[in-house]
């Protein structure tokens, strides 16, 4: 079965705590743990999306190391991971470049730790996965994305719930217990 | 349902890449990571397990700041997900501050990415976490815990598997998934 998922991990628009739309700043531990955990779920492409071109440049240099560098000598299973990284510099183009790698144009979903109003379980959500529809889900970092970006695509996974009201997890958590609820074998 | 789970992250003893024990050095992100996904799932306690003066004033030191420093202002969320936090100087101490706190020995389980004989699967134990049973969960640093740990255990939780044989998870997302597995509810 070819699973067909791509990751975004998007650095503008989000929200900064005080709800104000900013883009944020490109962290090294997320893409190493992104890619890990991507590339452990079968995961096509990560695609890191930031408009800004020092912080592409910082991307490229952290894959780069990890890739060809000396990184790729010392830990190859870490150039394993970051091979499925690529750089996009905004959602325009994040849609236009996996709509062409698909052929067709994905089903887009959204990260949130809020409710919203278009809904996919993760059950409705694995199924599709399994059947081999092209999806791509974005998570926002910083406070997450805009309510602009979460109006705009097909689906919102639900926010994840532990056994508190405290709904504060990383982005690098989200998106692994995400890949695990949709792709995870179970026991 | 009182959920009674500690986690406790283990620098030392661990392998390092050519498999020699060794002690690792904390890193900064693990505390906020696992802290706060251990806040979201309910955990009780998150144990820094590190022999080294240098390390557990560096622990000490980010602690401080988000629970008492200018960290604790400006943002809160942090502060509550890292009081959870705890340290501690070796697996022994370990033991003993659980047992202690829970007046009876708490069942210890590790993790790994390798199967081991005796191995608690996830559903067993996220039955024996909603029974009310004790448990304390090792996770290992750099690249993992020792055999000889391993062994002393009452149980090994199954390796994360995805869609894939790359099985080289980030500690931070292994401890996220694992809980989510235990504890997440369902959609």
């Amino acid at each position: 079965m070819q699973i067909r998922l791509d990751l975004a991990l998007v650095h503008y628009p989000v929200y900064n705590k005080n709800k104000e739309t900013i883009g944020a700043a490109v962290t090294n531990l997320d893409l190493h743990d992104i890619a890990r955990a991507g590339r452990t779920y079968g995961v096509d492409t990560l695609y890191i999306v930031t408009p800004y071109q020092d912080q592409q440049k910082l991307v490229s240099e952290i894959t780069a190391h990890w890739r060809t560098g000396h990184g790729a000598q010392y830990n190859s299973t870490r150039k394993d991971a970051l091979s499925i990284v690529r750089l996009c510099s905004d959602l325009d183009e994040l849609f236009a470049l996996t709509t062409e790698k698909w052929k067709e144009r994905p089903a887009i979903l959204a990260t949130s730790a809020k409710e919203h109003a278009i809904t996919w379980s993760y059950d409705l959500t694995r199924k599709k996965l399994y059947s081999g529809e092209r999806l791509l889900i974005l998570f926002g970092t910083a406070w997450g994305l805009t309510l602009e970006v979460l109006n705009a695509v097909d689906g919102v996974l639900p926010p994840i719930k532990g056994q508190s009201e405290y709904n504060h997890l990383s982005v690098r958590s989200a998106a692994a217990i995400v890949l695990d609820r949709l792709l995870g074998s179970s026991d």
